[in-house]
């Protein structure tokens, strides 16, 4: 619990100053702090959405008076409405943003809740029954919170029978259904849609860098697993990334600022298509999604011929990294195993084998927005029960 | 067809330079032609994905001979694998990207697949019967050509009855399914989870905007409406960042690189977060997405202190020019009517209505991707059957 005091009213009531108990200080906008009241006219109670509009809030919005009842509450008095509305200085605290951007600093950060990894995370690859996940709520979201930190994790256990897949999905969230089925069947094929659907080795890649939004979820489960070779190879580009940026910085901003084209035409009954680069940064250049995918590499038409030249010789340096060894985790899925990869992060690929023996994935796309609301609900259940605020 | 002539190798091979019949010019990369080679080696004949990675091409890729073997047909001779390849001029020519990016030099431009629109949509929404849709490719195809042009479409002579909008939606691609369900009912509740659920009026807004990767499409069917009021509103987010970016250029970059936040708790079984911005860009400034929703605006804590007050004026700008009478286009759905946004561009809202009469609605997610490679296949196969190349 963090208490405030020295409270200060700055700019004419524009703003306002306060000072925890860690002896840390924070300004807030009267702006922010009106559009943020706890008050039932302004969020509603039931669900917290937002019952008022910027227009309805006056431009000129100024704090006339600011008071701490206690050292946890604080009562502010917004004109010219007049309104006077209580903040909890705990959750003022939390949610303070008068802070150094310092991770904006390094371009392509990732925040304390992601743990980029290589090769050492071979010997303590997340994994979780099914059974238990499905049964104990604490191994779900033990599981889930693994997924989110690692981008990726195993399953075992689970019931070695077509669609059993989909209930893995079903365990935090719901299947994205794409032409090629809610799921769909990885084996050797005679005239294969699409190179997956044979024996060849494939490089690590993101599946679906073609559809717009990508699936970020990807899960494949192992039903038949008796070929030589075959072996599942994982890699956080996330890390891969990072090395790109640290030996060849101008080579990570190429393929972060030029837009590049994927495409997958499969028999001709489908057309997709995206543009997007291949190092997706957002506008406090966060690293938001790697999309990498040799397969799919469409034809690049939106990178002017100045800067063409750049992307190969930064697209060629990416793919080298990705295939370092230390950055490799390699598994191979017995039958009743299923791994999960966040697909805008961790890319999978596997060791060509040969045809005899048989080797039968099924694989189904999900989304994250899902995976980490059902982790987030699993946590403030956590949290409640063992009485944390 | 446009015929190729005075060809050119420059820079020591490692680029070339042919002149159409229209008298322009164009450069090409040998590493770029070595890449996009069509042969079938390197482009899978069957499905048309990669076969080599990057790595496996030389880094030191060069042009040792070209020719025009007749006006639409050009050889060439890599080094030092030498490999000898046969490119198609026409698809030289349409995949040509040594062009001056004219584009890029607006912020939020859009290709010319999209016509922005304001009030004068009001006479000429698109519309398509559901019968004539599902039974008429051409007509299927020009119902989705409108829907990537301008955002938006109406269908009629639906069925009444529920899950008839899932129906629509398999007529290009698949729903999305989330916490909401596959579909949900949009009507007066005595507990609303969701303001939508209400017989208030809402602003207009993107769907979801808490939710990564939002839902690229939404839909509305109607079952019952005899309410006075409860008129549907769209808006052009797309015309209004332009009308944004026009008369105050300093506030659009401000919505455009400041991320904000967006939630969604419902009753406490879901808790879904996103950090995007209400503008976002492509790396070439390209407009995407727009992200609007006062309901779901969630708290603020990703803006440094120092921009938080020009992110509320460029806010509240936006939501102002979002209110434009010349901007909005309104109707009302009749039972068996059903309007589609792209949610990635097209704001929706309602005016409020009385509890007297009923107003039932049923809304259904899906994505772009699908919808856009059906209208593909659908213009190829026309384009097939009228002998266009």
């Amino acid at each position: 619990m963090l208490g405030l005091s020295n409270i200060e009213i700055l700019m004419q009531g524009q703003a306002l100053q306060v000072e925890w108990s860690n002896g840390s200080s924070s300004r807030f906008h009267s702006i922010w702090l009106r559009d943020h009241s706890p008050d039932a006219d302004t969020l509603s109670p039931g669900n917290g959405q937002r019952l008022v509009r910027i227009q309805d809030l006056p431009s000129d919005v100024r704090i006339e008076r600011a008071n701490a009842l206690d050292q946890n509450q604080l009562e502010l008095t917004f004109g010219p409405e007049n309104k006077t509305v209580i903040f909890d200085s705990n959750w003022l605290y939390r949610n303070r943003y008068d802070k150094v951007r310092d991770e904006a600093s390094a371009p392509a950060w990732t925040g304390p809740a992601i743990t980029r990894w290589g090769r050492e995370l071979q010997k303590e690859l997340p994994v979780a029954s099914f059974e238990e996940a499905s049964e104990n709520a604490e191994v779900l979201r033990g599981w889930l919170a693994d997924i989110a930190r690692y981008g990726v994790a195993k399953m075992t256990d689970m019931p070695i029978e077509s669609e059993a897949i989909c209930r893995v999905v079903e365990l935090f969230g719901y299947v994205r259904d794409t032409n090629y089925g809610r799921f769909f069947e990885v084996r050797t094929e005679v005239n294969p849609v699409n190179l997956a659907y044979t024996g060849l080795g494939l490089q690590v890649h993101t599946d679906n860098p073609y559809r717009d939004p990508v699936p970020t979820l990807q899960l494949l489960s192992c039903l038949e697993n008796s070929v030589d070779g075959g072996d599942s190879v994982i890699v956080d580009s996330f890390r891969a990334v990072e090395i790109l940026r640290e030996e060849a910085p101008e080579l990570f901003q190429v393929l972060a600022s030029q837009p590049a084209n994927f495409t997958y035409t499969g028999t001709g009954d489908v057309y997709l298509r995206s543009k997007r680069p291949i190092i997706e940064l957002g506008p406090d250049s966060e690293l938001l999604a790697v999309r990498f995918n040799n397969r799919s590499l469409g034809t690049l038409t939106d990178i002017p011929f100045d800067h063409m030249a750049d992307f190969y010789t930064a697209y060629r340096k990416l793919a080298e990294i990705m295939e370092r060894p230390e950055l490799e985790v390699t598994f191979k899925l017995r039958p009743g195993e299923l791994f999960i990869v966040d697909n805008t992060r961790v890319t999978h690929g596997r060791i060509g084998y040969e045809s005899s023996g048989s080797r039968w994935l099924q694989g189904a796309y999900a989304d994250k927005d899902s995976l980490l609301s059902t982790l987030a609900v699993l946590e403030n259940s956590k949290n409640a029960q063992e009485g944390v605020a």
